[in-house]
């Protein structure tokens, strides 16, 4: 049996839209927006290695600065948490290191004994330029995105997800260069403005069969 | 009020993982599946393009042969469904107007009223070069794969996310060159084995402070 109806999930999922305007005045509150956190720790990532940081904004200042190197996207300002995903620029074996160490320690098991992941996935870094290695950080970072939304979206909670923004500006105004971090893409959170036109307008899909293929 | 309670949605996050043997007697009900691909049609990506297939694996004799392509790995013949995800090689200005037709044909609005739309994409698609278009594809393939695998747990169907096969061999064996496309990522769904030791580890995860910035 099904943990969720997938009706429910389903409809969820139609219920779901790239917010444009949020509703400023509206808050996540405080015990649904650590559930999302968690989410977000919990996302998968290739090895486990989990290159990311996940920036919660919520200095109003520092967010309504934010809006004129994201387009002029309001949403930035607007939603109740503003988060920005970020790929560390500087991963490489001491990453792999790291998250053995803690493997040990969370399984309890001899650091020795991870040996053999450490050098596969020194291995497979190694065969990165630095240029690649960020690329493929991006990539887990956009699957812990997908993880974040369809969260958010059976929690009831709207989102949207944004590449429209200027990186440079971002890790230059939130210090992420110095940090050895890049801003990737963002996500807005929040709830939606009844105003918000977007939110009636059927859902855009190319039908199933166009999509899928069975083989 | 959530419509999911959130005890129950991170239940289900913790309860999924990476898996490595699945039973290969258990069969994803048809019902779920439909839901599950339901899911990967609703999935968003940047200006709503969907630029992805999404190719359902059934076949016993060809998933059989897909292994020692990818890694050995046996997930890709003893779980339910195989979905191997893929990016087209050839999007562009015609991929812009297919979807421009198909909103003013789902919206019922005129065409022309989409004429900014197509001009801003095309622009957005022309700055990059071929290869750097399939990247592109390739995030917003890993946000439908996020989305997959968090709509997978949450209707308790295990998964296993895998980078690790050789695009080449699989775009040779499924035919996919020719029809424009490369393999980018792959997903194995359906039950994991009861002996499956890597079920009852303890999740590996960078304690939240690690990850997480709040600014």
């Amino acid at each position: 049996m099904p943990v969720f109806p997938a009706r429910d999930l389903l409809a969820q999922l139609e219920w779901r839209y790239a917010v444009k305007e949020f509703d400023p005045r509206q808050r996540i509150p405080a015990d649904s927006w650590d559930a999302l956190e968690q989410c977000l720790v919990l996302a998968p990532s290739s090895f486990g290695l989990q290159p990311w940081r996940f920036l919660v904004l919520t200095d109003p200042g520092q967010r309504a600065e934010l809006v004129e190197h994201s387009w002029g996207q309001r949403q930035v300002a607007d939603c109740s948490h503003f988060v920005v995903f970020a790929a560390p620029t500087n991963l490489g074996p001491e990453s792999v290191d790291t998250l053995a160490d803690h493997t040990a320690k969370v399984r309890s098991v001899p650091s020795a004994s991870l040996d053999d992941f450490r050098e596969l996935v020194k291995d497979f870094l190694d065969a990165f330029d630095p240029e690649t290695r960020v690329a493929w950080a991006t990539r887990q970072i956009y699957l812990a995105l997908g993880q974040f939304i369809t969260s958010a979206a059976v929690l009831g909670i709207d989102t949207c997800p944004m590449e429209g923004f200027s990186p440079p500006d971002y890790d230059r105004l939130l210090g992420l260069t110095e940090q050895n971090l890049t801003a990737v893409v963002c996500c807005a959170a929040g709830y939606r403005k009844d105003s918000d036109k977007y939110a009636a307008l059927p859902k855009v899909r190319f039908p199933r069969e166009q999509v899928m293929r069975r083989l």
